[in-house]
């Protein structure tokens, strides 16, 4: 595929090149400078956040639309990063002032983050606008951001047939309504267990699923970082089935830097499924593999380092290498 | 099999009839009696011990002997217990005095009590005597105590063709001399996440689990909790491999009591390994998915109460859940 980020006529192109625009999906979230300190080293400006690891990650498996906001910092250079993926980004704000910054560290525990630093700059006020060429789209990844904000994405966008949808604790806690009114459009909800946890107010994170399912998703991601990832099914949503599913996650001997894993993640797991036609069980299982494929991928390197240089192959080889992990003959 | 506690006539019995005395396992642990509080309520005085859960959940697979010592206060209704499951008590020292106590609460977070007391009483001077009878058992599990204690009746058995052992931080920091000694006469190494990485001086897990099996064993299993476990194998033992192996663990809607869930895993993976003829990697994978049955049986009643009730065939029913957990087609 020859995808150049363009006007319309290319994006019509694609529609007859590839019989349907069904195969793309649509995230809308942060683009970000990171700095960040593990102990591998420390890196300063890369290129991150939530949607750009998505975009990256999803970009293997589907054509890939970005709604995010950047600043006047934003330059040829990080627009190469998407070009190279044939990432849409038609829907890029620029914005006066600065891109969204963020800076982190590592201990020796490379599970948990300590935010350094915070600076929201042309983040604060992104307001989402969907370019009318996306309308269309059928897959929707609504990465953390304001729940109301995800909720207006979700309505203004009609033909979607699976809306995958990320939070963190900051949403659980100080706009729950909000949250609650999301979660009510959302059919997939990735979070890790202490957000599943927390959401649900229960500890015991089977209960906890049950609860936060209750709440409207049809399916709920758990992502337990270095142990994989559990999914749990409404009764009935996307065929039979009694119990949950579990994927591992490949025990990495240098992990260099575990930001943007969990977007990884989603990447790997909503761009397999925008690029399947049928959405079973069996499809669910499966992306819940190639998520944690992208995420063990993502942390091998600084910031986007190893997303950037990938090749489905090396994608499929991990795959192989997962399924074999817990495969019993 | 109709196999009584008794004298050496009807151990000879089982050689007879079951052909040959490799289908049995002996375990050199703790019996004691514990007092436990949980969310789900509190008991006393019940039946514990890593040698009790340990025999208990292997006796749904192989013959087992037990080694251990009890006080005057282990009396004809615990025996029972054992005797319910044709366990081998013969190796059963009783010694004047009290039976081990120990006491401990879990509060919302399952995966970590909280040792109200131990009272070592009679296990306090305990030396492991290895009945005559005992000699040639072919699997030796080693619970976990001194590490020296260990190794000592490692040696004094001639016949054992794999040995699995468990220890604690306890050890690790007090004894790690006596401990790298008895990692040497070991094959397989069962402990959790924690443990290793502290044995290993290493906090990255795949790195770790290198390290621990350069101190000898021919695999590590790292227990990972309500996530699973691993095993990690030396290169070239039991077979050939690139890579190690996890399996799940069930997510389970009502722990009410996790003492003895790593003893249980322990019995459901020895005991397994126990009734193999052959030795593979596979044979070890499966044994690794059936202590995690066992371990999550455990879980479900206070102390031993559901290793106590169980069938094989809710046990073959749970191994296929938990296969069917991260089974793609």
């Amino acid at each position: 595929m020859l995808y150049v980020v363009g006007p319309a006529t290319n994006h019509q192109k694609i529609r007859t090149n590839r019989e349907t625009i069904k195969m793309s999906i649509l995230v809308v979230g942060s683009v970000a400078f990171d700095d960040v300190t593990s102990p591998s080293g420390t890196v300063k400006n890369i290129l991150g956040g939530a949607a750009t690891y998505f975009s990256l990650a999803a970009s293997y498996f589907t054509q890939v639309h970005v709604v995010a906001v950047v600043g006047e910092d934003f330059g040829p250079e990080q627009e190469q990063v998407f070009r190279n993926h044939n990432i849409d980004i038609r829907g890029l704000e620029r914005a006066k002032g600065k891109t969204f910054r963020w800076g982190g560290s590592y201990t020796d525990n490379l599970n948990e983050a300590k935010t350094n630093f915070t600076d929201l700059n042309v983040f604060e006020t992104f307001h989402p606008q969907i370019p009318k060429e996306y309308e269309d789209t059928e897959f929707l990844f609504l990465a953390n951001i304001q729940p109301t904000l995800q909720a207006n994405v979700r309505r203004s966008m009609n033909g979607v047939r699976l809306t995958g949808c990320d939070t963190m604790n900051y949403w659980i806690k100080g706009t729950p309504k909000e949250l609650a009114e999301t979660l009510k459009v959302v059919d997939v909800l990735l979070i890790n267990d202490t957000e599943a946890k927390m959401l649900a107010g229960e500890a015991n994170l089977p209960r906890a699923a049950q609860k936060v399912l209750a709440m409207g998703p049809q399916a709920l991601v758990i992502k337990h970082g270095e142990y994989g990832a559990t999914i749990f099914f409404r009764e009935g949503a996307f065929g039979v089935g009694r119990h949950p599913f579990r994927a591992p996650s490949l025990p990495i001997e240098e992990v260099k830097d575990p930001t943007g894993a969990g977007d990884s993640f989603a990447g790997g797991f909503m761009g397999y499924l925008a690029s399947q036609k049928k959405l079973t069980r069996e499809t669910l299982k499966r992306a819940l593999f190639y998520g944690g494929v992208m995420g063990s991928f993502a942390v091998e390197r600084f910031g986007t380092e190893r997303l950037q240089s990938l090749t489905r192959e090396e994608i499929d080889a991990r795959f192989e290498i997962f399924r074999e992990l817990t495969h019993l003959e």
